[in-house]
């Protein structure tokens, strides 16, 4: 067997760096010069890729294109948005570079997220873990008729992948009626599935949308003003996607008139929001710091994966997590 | 069939009242002159009881076992608190006076409520919804970190029965190890559960212990610095119970010392707790005001699973929720 010359831009923490010097035995490591400091974060430029047969992390997408020995790029974040043009892919596809990225790393983490933030707002928990109010007083009363329970409610998926099948298995005793839209359904998703055509319908039936759009030239602003018109009034919005798929003036007016009752966040753009913008002051707006894929042994989870990748690779089987 | 006079000690909202008196039709409802502000109210002596076949509501004991005509008593919440020590039970008994409890109304809110807990505490939504972290900062890849997913972790519902049946079903999914506690295990519970000589193993295996205990003679103060000793360091406990079922001293001195992580308590003792209660500004200490079983249409749902109760009374069938 060849060595592999593997190129990784970012420095994981001890128990993963163990996993990965013990998967790329046999292989040599390049680790970055500047290596980047979160799994989002785009890495610096830096020659040693030009030398590499694959790469491992956030590579620029010049470099990538740059390098001459690359094979496979090896994504550390379940989002591919600096690779997801015609362009780069049919360049990467031109080359003979494979793209996979760490969705599976990050799936149940995310659908976690979004079962959290369906689950705080069925309990009204912002309100709650701040109110004292006696039983019996108005305000518990309202408290308690606020709560409504996942049963029979009508859940839209935008975006199906493995978040959102995961999602859907998470949420399946709940009971509610679960709905995905994706641009090409394949009939394969385990729940109903609604392409383009039919997205209008699944937006106006809609009591929650849960927003898990990637980033690309087609999602860009996909929420504007014209499909928050199309959803019920009263619906609950959540995107644990990407911040640049909503159009935040028009999901701040939404939400002003009411006709978007509450929206979670955990994407926003940019990230984060500066001070004094005005979603962090609406009241039914409830923002985290994208931490949704995060998840104790995250590094653990990434390398591991890498790993399985990296054997994959080496004797020719297909890449789980294949992009391109 | 003979008319039944049926007392009814609140005064259900529009729609559950209209669904009351068509479920009542042809027997008599008594409405009380001081009706209970809330399903947990105790009720003001009522001499109208006293003419009564049916109470539903809170009725006092001692109205209760006054009432020389009483044969049955449908407690409008899921606790019987103030009938379940052993001379009321007895002398019920005795009297032929049947008890039933509306478990079934509440439990789907509360096992959510539960849930709701579990998930928030996973993605650490307290601190998560209050960080403008950016990406890859310290505080941000701190917040990843400390989001542990269920599946694999170790989970003790401590009082077996229509939530914890109903808990257990929603966290399947999620892929938690399930252990429940009851004082006699009965087997057909569809998760492993110990009795009381296994509780001390139990404790000391669970990573987030789950109270849903009633309160009686013999669960006031059921944990207490003993029992939160035998939980291993970092444990996150929740009380979706009664209040009283938990030592708050104890609870406290644990969670200052870390030995309890987190907790997440929907009941306290008294409730709501008093301006400057230590618990109130403990970091790791969310608490919500008793809105667990609380959801929309609760009164619906209350009256009907009465009105359901009535017509089995009537036909001489066993009532459904049945405590004594």
């Amino acid at each position: 067997m060849t060595p592999l010359r593997i190129y990784v831009d970012f420095v994981p923490p001890p128990q993963a760096m163990a996993l990965l010097r013990e998967a790329a035995a046999g292989h040599e490591l390049l680790f970055a010069r500047n290596p980047t400091a979160s799994v989002l974060a785009k890495a610096e430029r830096d020659p040693q890729i030009d030398t590499a047969d694959i790469a491992f992390g956030q590579p620029d997408t010049g470099a990538v294109l740059g390098s001459p020995r690359l094979r496979w790029v090896h994504v550390s974040s379940s989002g591919i948005t600096r690779y997801d043009t015609p362009e780069v892919l049919q360049e990467l596809r031109a080359r003979g570079v494979l793209l996979s990225n760490s969705a599976s790393v990050y799936a149940e983490a995310c659908a976690l997220q979004s079962l959290a933030f369906l689950l705080a707002q069925s309990r009204v928990l912002p309100r709650a873990l701040a109110s004292r109010t006696p039983n019996g007083s108005p305000e518990w009363n309202d408290l308690r008729r606020s709560c409504v329970p996942p049963r029979g409610q009508r859940i839209l998926i935008v975006g199906f992948g493995a978040i959102a099948r995961r999602l859907a298995e998470f949420l399946r005793p709940l009971g509610p009626e679960i709905v995905a839209h994706r641009r090409h359904p394949r009939c394969d998703e385990g729940i109903p599935v609604v392409g383009p055509e039919g997205l209008a319908d699944a937006l106006a039936w809609a009591d929650h949308v849960v927003d898990i759009l990637p980033e690309s030239g087609e999602t860009r602003g996909f929420f504007g003003a014209e499909r928050f018109a199309m959803m019920k009034r009263g619906v609950v919005f959540q995107n644990i996607g990407r911040g640049a798929t909503v159009d935040q003036d028009a999901l701040l007016a939404a939400l002003r008139s009411g006709h978007v009752a509450a929206a979670w966040l955990d994407v926003t753009s940019p990230e984060p929001l500066p001070d004094g913008h005005p979603l962090l002051s609406e009241p039914n707006c409830h923002i985290t710091p994208h931490i949704a894929g995060g998840h104790a042994d995250e590094s653990v989870t990434l390398v591991r994966h890498f790993a399985e990748n990296l054997a994959r690779f080496v004797a020719g089987n297909p890449l789980s997590d294949r992009v391109a």
